[in-house]
């Protein structure tokens, strides 16, 4: 996986904003992507977002280039991003879910650059030429056009994305059937002792208890602290019964 | 699909930045959820982000409250986001990737808060304590911490995607057999014409030649070009014949 993240360029094409520089490079860190190359961008943004705080190691080593063909030359697969809602587009155009199963596929053996064009503009027709095919965001079509930072955040979690993965915290742990028994037990005890259930409690009054407990999805943690405020409840009952005598 | 994102409300809480709030506003009005709740933001930003070009109607629809519980009385699911780096989590934690399934199976049947906690801070313990379950980016560990308006646009874009979506726009039209098998002759004829190709014309040049011209996929409007271009260099060659007779 690693190995395959090092393959990506993410190329900037005359971005003008030093904020979305800066936040294009965190989404990278991120996601682990950490190869950035800016095409001819404004220079006092540029000069700005390098020497912003948290993004500086991955901004230190961006390459900067004088012209889309330079920043892509090593690649074997070139692909723009587009809102595609402005313009004639030429090249065929994939949506995000698609289009990045191929990029990881080409990440594989070679080379893959990512471009992204200027806030204003996005990536212009002698841009989008260089491309082999061109990434849709699936935005609605009331508001397709993203801010940068966000496209380039979104497009990056697709490639990172795992379908299999599981929790990086291992889940809630579950009480045994044991202790959820021992709840329901106890529980029906203080609701006889407090005379909402009449003795004999019948079979199905306990099957509903059980069910209800089972439906809580109670932790281990759970069951002791249920069972010491059902047991101190209990007590209390008990000694109030033991008074009256 | 639509009744299912009105469904969810995106709540941030004690949001302090005003781009952020209007780039949480953008990326949702980006993937079509509307309703966006806001608990006790940081004043002079949420009325400079509500008087904020492009975000209006989204922004202006707003609803704002002074506690978590208020903003979250009507839904049916409560999920938090976290980095999960800096402490003890005690509610089950789920990669967005899992996550969002929960959630778009919910958002079917009841309503669903995803909270979003201050940039600085996150989600306080309080917060936290309202939630069903957690729901983390799957960020590097190097790197958790997302910026908020990227993390809006990276959740919600994992609720809209559809891995079975295709193209918004047609792909390519890719030539047929018949007119690939034209263009391979054509060249064919103008190599033997040029005296690359020696005559006979082997079997196995044929079929390299054909070969290769599957593998570049070209369009009918190569094709048309490409024929046009060999034509013209296969009269050219034959008129400097004629003159040399």
């Amino acid at each position: 996986m690693r190995a395959e993240f090092d393959r990506l360029r993410v190329v900037l094409v005359a971005t003008r904003n030093s904020l979305n520089i800066g936040a294009a490079a965190r989404a990278m860190s991120n996601f682990g992507f950490l190869h950035l190359r800016v095409v001819n961008p404004y220079e006092p943004s540029y000069r700005e977002a390098r020497s912003a705080v948290g993004a500086a190691p991955l901004l230190a080593d961006a390459e900067q280039f004088d012209t889309v063909a330079d920043a892509i030359a090593d690649c074997t697969l070139v692909v723009g991003t587009t809102a595609a809602s402005r313009r004639e587009l030429h090249q065929p155009i994939k949506r995000l879910e698609e289009g990045a199963r191929s990029i990881k596929h080409r990440l594989r053996s070679g080379s893959v650059a990512l471009l992204f064009g200027s806030e204003k503009r996005g990536l212009s027709n002698d841009d989008l030429s260089h491309c082999h095919w061109l990434l849709q965001i699936p935005t609605r079509e009331e508001h397709r056009s993203m801010n940068l930072g966000q496209a380039v955040a979104v497009c990056l979690y697709e490639l990172a994305r795992d379908p299999k993965a599981v929790s990086a915290k291992p889940n809630q742990e579950f009480a045994t059937a044991g202790d959820a028994e021992r709840i329901g037990t106890t529980l029906i005890e203080v609701l006889r002792k407090a005379d909402y259930l009449k003795p004999p409690t019948t079979v199905s009054t306990a099957e509903k208890m059980r069910r209800t407990i089972r439906r809580l999805g109670l932790s281990p943690g759970d069951v002791r602290l249920g069972l010491g405020m059902l047991r101190q409840i209990l007590w209390k009952i008990e000694s109030r019964d033991d008074e009256r005598k």
